[in-house]
């Protein structure tokens, strides 16, 4: 299958190529920009003698006639409208941003704090964590892909969410991310001189990512509450770590609530539940599309902390969306995808 | 008034080189280790040309003679058995270990795992919370100085416990720490190339500073119980940020928890409390004596998030342990401490 | 001494702020910026609390008035043209930019590629490299502060320069930077995503140091010819290492060369040549004014290799603009400079 | 074909399964190490549910009859006992330690200070340098893979050694090195602590790839004499960057160079010259088996600047060994290799 990438400059674009490059059933045919059309490598020089292409402007009518599938790596904002461009055209489309994300459109417009596009051509996309909604994936055209919070939150959550082991109000997410999750656009507060031996927190209990969250909680389980959700970036440049706490409304043992976990994510090659007692650190799982647990239950306090552990640009971006294009399409869901993580 | 060092080679003991050089009412007089008698730049070549010290063996009748105060910078476990060597002389203590914290010797043994001191020991020195333990630690002469996230935890939590406005059982504790908090003693987990783009949690709910944090909050709110405390290695040398959840006990706005906060700090210079939906980050406090707090009511679920942040060798160790010796001097608590953070 | 600073949001700024906070012998008055009239906390949140100015707008008549002495941290293109409103005033200048430090305007022109300011002016400033410059700058009013490649690099060849120990032809230097020496403008050369577990080579042989470096050595040895200079970024804050390499001209001994070192080195407290067989590292000066040199003989090549260490901010400016400023005014040079280094 | 891995512990043998792993010819049957059989998870457990190998010890004769490749990533010292139990049996071996690649074992005893293996023995294996000895290599079964300096400093010096371009006396090499170089041992030199915001220069002239280097070139150009050496750590976890000066025997324009370069690795896909007036940093090879390099002639000195980038773990190490592996046994080279680099 042919595949264009709309949005290259970009860390997730970046990764897109370099997933592609070596998948054996999608070929880059045309990778695109608004910006100068210069070759891939002005932007990316570790792209030198390996990807000749140049970066094109976007037009929907060439890249739908040669291309069979879209992949939007443009920011929230950009997405929504650059995909109804595309609408009405035979491609596969599947969107990065969080502009087709959320069935409501006034919690976009809350949240976001843009216009958002209408709740009809967000109801025409399929909401794509492969791992918990597999069967939509494979039978849609389109997919909306997961932010990368809620990718870790969710997979980290959904166990004990599904089978209602936890009080509905006692969710808080305390989640740590490395620094390309805030994108290649150069601000103040993503210099290394700022960064570097820092730590911050922002967005407290304001960041976008909160009704996605509890879009897919309340999903799962409709008793679900508002959570509290606090993110923090860590001087790295890949990695997201959600450490989640909730209240657990009846005992469990760990071993009981290991048992589940395994259990529960025994078909699903991407995510790996750590021994009891251990825990996975972000480096652990740097360049590949892993997302992985460790879990803890407190007797003295009766909560449950859940670690959950992924790389940004793989399984919160750009991994995650090859595999929904390989779901979708059919194929092995790890095909292209088994790159163990890059490790020191 | 002339001061002793003892445990000079761990990074505890290099930081209190660095305030008390340029003290202006403490000398450094020796500077002790059970390793080998080298000038003390042999360990730490930064101090080259600076502190022609040698390194001595301990030996607690000439220290007690020719000092009017010890400082012990060393590990826990080694502190105990030290001071006691020291209790029937004349001469000041401060100890940053864990070993003189802990009232209940049964709490010690359980989560150091190791032997305890005597209780009569333990109470015979005061818990060094400068900012809330101010008069006892001024009519003392042996202070047992706090640990690094508990300085930072209580510090965020004493005006809501103490004017009894959280649920008692909902105190969850996030902290992260910069490396050298683990000491220097070389080991697999705190090399570089295994840290470095790394992030890790580690003790999840056994860290042997909860049931110091907790025999703290009870002192100050009875009705308080049992917190969740997770820790994380963060790819920095320096630096605590402990980001803590509580559920309020009443409906209270943003600006009224801000009135709490500022009023309690009003005068205690070293807590900076940040203006209204801004938060500090560590490096802001870098080699300085702050704590710096920034604070969130979120009304969609009726809890308070509270960021507090030290600098871990500054206000979670060497820097409060002067504070205290000021204190317990009669000085001001801010003499010799009056270092701006360090930025960037 | 009543001191103005202008050019207060860099780094450099920021560091004069640190500095002059706590010097005995000068007073901030005011910092001045061409942007917003905000605190200067807005800028620096580690200043909240500590400093409570706005910054101002640049007005030399007020300033003239108001203070003894004005401190330009400004870019080089920007200082030239400020100096120039102050020409006519009784106030003490020092100016850390590089457009007063080359006395050939041509040279300006060819390295800078901005237009020079005239010659008459560049030389109503005095050189101030501290070390070796102390006559001329204890007698001036006005100081051209050098670049901190050029700090670090003449420190380590002055000796062997001075001595005519090289031949004239054979100096290469290496020199290696933190993030910092860039400045706080964003780019995404500056961005931690790109710099981060990276480490770049930039302006080979192209360096605007270069022609005040080679200036600087023909002062001190007509025989001086062309360097061969590289400049590398490093994935740190501050830090400047460079590795000096040059050609003996006749056979010295180690010892003959640490000899020298040391003798011509004796009554500068800021160089620091340290003993034969070990070498300095940047994190031993961090936060400190100190230059610490190490030197290696190699019998099998001829070759000198020296090794010149600073903190960019420190000596490489802010810190040897104080230090400029206390020779300037009979103070004792070490006066309000001695910070330890800040380890680890 | 069927691999063994002895030293696995490492970072060079951890590297090694990351390629073979995935490698479509060669097949990991066994690990080996001296120290416990756990499972390689426990030593590194981003391999959890990767790689259920159980660490084996050594044995020879078991190895030799399972496997037809051994991949020794021991330390220098080790190798060359180990491959002695190695040499009576049917199986290819390729050796990433120092023991095997000085002709004269003289050298090797002043180098490294340790007792050398037998020269017939060294003189049974090939040097790995893949793109040039790629003959010998072919026809060989035992391959002494190039250290990590000597990889990158020949790889840029071979052109202009080769074609007699450059003074013979005139070499200076200022390599950079990331951690991961010095191993996974801890030690206080590769703490965390110790090496965020630090750079270090070590072994000033007495490295122990001096030597390995020396031989390499005047292989190649008999007149080559001594060089200047320098090694520096970085504070990252990978990355070589060799910054290579030698003067020029005539002159020659960059473009002239440029193109000597490009067409001399023509044929050598590991090997990406680039385009004049760009250079190379290290982040854009990581994780990847490329060798970048970027020229730079000064008119104003008559000098070259050589400037060449490798990963060391994989061209410096791992990479290069499977790309010697894949040479021997008349595979692509770059089968297996085809990793693009992880950028951020």
């Amino acid at each position: 299958m042919k595949a264009a990438i709309i949005g290259t400059t970009g860390y997730g674009g970046a990764e897109l190529i370099r997933i592609l490059h070596s998948h054996p059933l999608f070929t880059i045919k045309s990778v695109h920009t608004t910006r100068d059309e210069v070759p891939v490598w002005n932007e990316y020089p570790h792209l030198f003698n390996i990807m000749e292409n140049k970066l094109e402007q976007i037009n929907p009518e060439k890249i739908a006639k040669e291309c069979d599938i879209v992949f939007f790596a443009t920011p929230t904002g950009v997405s929504g409208k650059l995909v109804q461009e595309f609408v009405d055209k035979e491609i596969q489309m599947v969107d990065l941003s969080g502009d087709l994300r959320l069935r409501n459109t006034d919690d976009y417009q809350k949240w976001y704090k843009k216009e958002p596009v209408s709740a009809e051509l967000v109801n025409s996309f399929v909401y794509g964590l492969s791992e918990w909604n597999k069967e939509n994936i494979a039978t849609s055209k389109r997919i909306s892909n997961p932010g990368c919070y809620p990718t870790a939150t969710l997979l980290g959550l959904a166990p004990v969410v599904k089978e209602n082991m936890i009080l509905p109000n006692s969710i808080i997410v305390d989640a740590k991310s490395g620094i390309s999750g805030a994108g290649r656009s150069p601000s103040r507060a993503n210099m290394f001189a700022e960064m570097s031996e820092n730590f911050k927190i922002y967005k407290v209990n304001q960041h976008q990512h909160i009704p996605e969250i509890e879009q897919q909680l309340t999903d799962w389980n409709s008793e679900m509450q508002a959570i509290t959700f606090s993110t923090h970036l860590l001087p790295t440049s890949r990695g997201i770590m959600a450490t989640i706490y909730a209240t657990l409304n009846k005992s469990v043992t760990n071993e009981q609530m290991h048992e589940l976990y395994t259990e529960m994510y025994k078909n699903s090659p991407f995510v790996r539940v750590r021994p009891l007692h251990t825990y996975p650190s972000i480096k652990e799982v740097t360049g590949s599309n892993y997302c992985d647990i460790g879990i803890n239950v407190d007797e003295r306090t009766g909560r449950l902390t859940i670690v959950s552990v992924i790389d940004n640009l793989m399984k919160g971006a750009a991994g995650q969306a090859i595999q929904n294009a390989n779901v979708m399409n059919g194929y092995e869901e790890t095909t292209g995808l088994q790159f163990l993580p890059l490790y020191p």
